[in-house]
């Protein structure tokens, strides 16, 4: 019985196959320069993909929230990093989750690093995050004052222990030149790590997002890579040039309620409640919420011409549709959509579905 | 002990006062023109919402999907409508649930119709949903030969009982004068009625949207409305003038995690996952994802001077904020925002606290 027969409703699909094929590529790559890769997982926040991950060499992860963390807890991570600015109304959680588990937190200011040293229980780690020109988060690269005020109110508790620099250069997204942003990340950790290295002589630094670490080819004296996207990938990376459309290891398999041949339009159900709202512009400024591909019983194939979701909803999806996919598709058929941005869809959908039929779990669906 | 020292991760509060006196208004103004208020659940998703709006006369809902459906199912409604194009994949959930709920579909065209009158095996009403200018679905309102070849086919079994027509003129959301829309959807519905209330004499029209029923005063001889998102509102709903910002009956409670004075920046944790991305343009053409409130132990208050969610990533979101705001707020405080969507908000929450610290259910946390 093929994996299809069993879907009648939005069903997030997960290749395995190009799931494993982007871990072994990115831990090779790591790998290759005697980097560390720690791979950020929310997004795929699964524990079946941990295991996968696992057999590729990697012994740390990266989430995004403490909910995320606790998830994890107990799967045999030798670290797992909380890369969000620390939350200091979460120290009881903290607690409770470092009680059995390796963790490392983010700092960027004063009043939580002072929250954390006054509530801690047991050794926690913690990176300062650096903002070197995104603007969302982190410490600016030359507060040097910020640092070291964070450094002494740390040292109040035996129990706060500096691990290093943390980057995530999000600005990669929208700027065509990742490899320039890399060179500012990479020689901002560098920088960092020459100025405290004598103090912190085991030190860290970490720089990490998917469109630079897929496209950068030296990673510098950075120790460790974390991106995170790469696991999946998306329409966006594909089109950021991180990776090629037959990358993208998730697809939203979705039933086919109505066709409107005269206006070249496919009525799914399938919006914003199961791909996001995350969208990429067409190149005559039309909307594109996901792009359509063929399902058969071995998983997803490209199409010929291009199709793609021109609007959504909460539950509904309106393609787009090219004479050939009109020609190939019928009311109460499945087709696949490739998401605009996978983080967000797998966070909707809560679960996968791989091709041989059986379910993934994910942080929301547990 | 308040509610808010329940709270240390972002958090749905919802106002059970507030939204008590949306259900209350608007059942009062559908009852002042001798109509029946059938409001749409996509919005709450909840059942203890459901009990609250029985208070208000209500014995029917809609629903948007089978999911919800079922999750609805045996909560004694008198009816409960899909308004979603029937996905004949789930005439199997169709029928199981059919045995002990009196539910009604919406079909659109004759494909999905001869599939459900094989299919079937207790009775089910359905609706023809007609476009009546939206563009998203529908029968286009003078295709009459589609009409009747669905009539014809549902003829085929006594189980597919025709109740009614269906229009959701989603362009309200879009377009300045919405009296002039609900004209149109009006005039159709009433043209549709004369027309075929020979053959069917019991059979209904239905129009509903908020954007519209809030404004609209005279619904013709339309026998029922369909808003949903009134239950709640939402800041767009505030933006197309449906209602006031106190009306607002939801706010997504955050941890403030860092505060950038120099910058009239603040950082929560509240982001994509969990306010979906739905998004307003300000005056200057900057982007808001929600409204900022100040919480206290009796529930939110408006702010004087205005801030707003700028920019958001997955768990991430960064408030342009004023220096009231400022002035007020430190780090490991908790703020309320008024989303801008509260539909897909709840969607990605799942579950909402009222303000005496209470749970409330939702389909997607069920």
């Amino acid at each position: 019985m093929s994996y299809l027969e069993k879907i009648t409703s939005p069903t997030l699909l997960l290749n395995e196959k190009i799931c494993r094929n982007n871990l072994k590529n990115m831990a090779s790559k790591a790998h290759k320069q005697g980097k560390e890769l720690v791979p950020h997982f929310k997004t795929a926040q699964s524990q079946q993909v941990g295991e996968w991950a696992k057999e590729y060499g990697i012994k740390e992860i990266t989430v995004s929230s403490i909910r995320m963390a606790s998830y994890f807890c107990g799967q045999g991570w030798e670290n797992i990093h909380i890369a969000f600015p620390f939350n200091p109304l979460e120290s009881g959680t903290l607690n409770n989750l470092a009680k059995n588990q390796a963790l490392s937190v983010q700092l960027i200011n004063e009043a939580v690093t002072e929250k954390l040293v006054d509530a801690l229980e047991h050794p926690v780690g913690f990176f300062i995050e650096i903002d070197a020109g995104y603007g969302r988060t982190g410490v600016e690269v030359s507060d040097f004052g910020l640092m070291e005020s964070i450094f002494r109110i740390a040292k109040k508790t035996d129990k706060l222990r500096f691990k290093g620099f943390y980057i995530h250069p999000g600005h990669t997204y929208y700027t065509v030149d990742k490899h320039k942003i890399y060179e500012e990340s990479i020689a901002a950790l560098s920088m960092l790590k020459n100025k405290y290295s004598t103090e912190y002589p085991n030190l860290i630094t970490r720089v990490g997002d998917t469109p630079g670490c897929a496209v950068v080819d030296d990673f510098g004296d950075v120790d460790q890579i974390g991106p995170g996207n790469f696991v999946f990938y998306d329409m966006m990376q594909v089109n950021l040039g991180s990776c090629q459309k037959e990358d993208v290891a998730v697809a939203l398999a979705v039933p086919v309620v109505d066709i409107k041949k005269h206006r070249n339009e496919i009525l799914i159900h399938g919006g914003g409640v199961h791909l996001a709202k995350d969208v990429l512009a067409e190149p005559d400024g039309s909307k594109n919420f996901g792009e359509i591909v063929y399902l058969d019983k071995d998983g997803w194939k490209m199409t010929g011409q291009r199709s793609y979701v021109k609007s959504i909803s909460q539950e509904h999806g309106l393609i787009q549709a090219s004479d050939e996919l009109l020609s190939k598709v019928k009311v109460g058929d499945l087709i696949g959509i490739l998401p605009i941005h996978s983080c967000m869809t797998a966070d909707c959908m809560k679960s996968y579905m791989t091709l041989d039929g059986k379910w993934v779990d994910h942080t929301e669906g547990a």
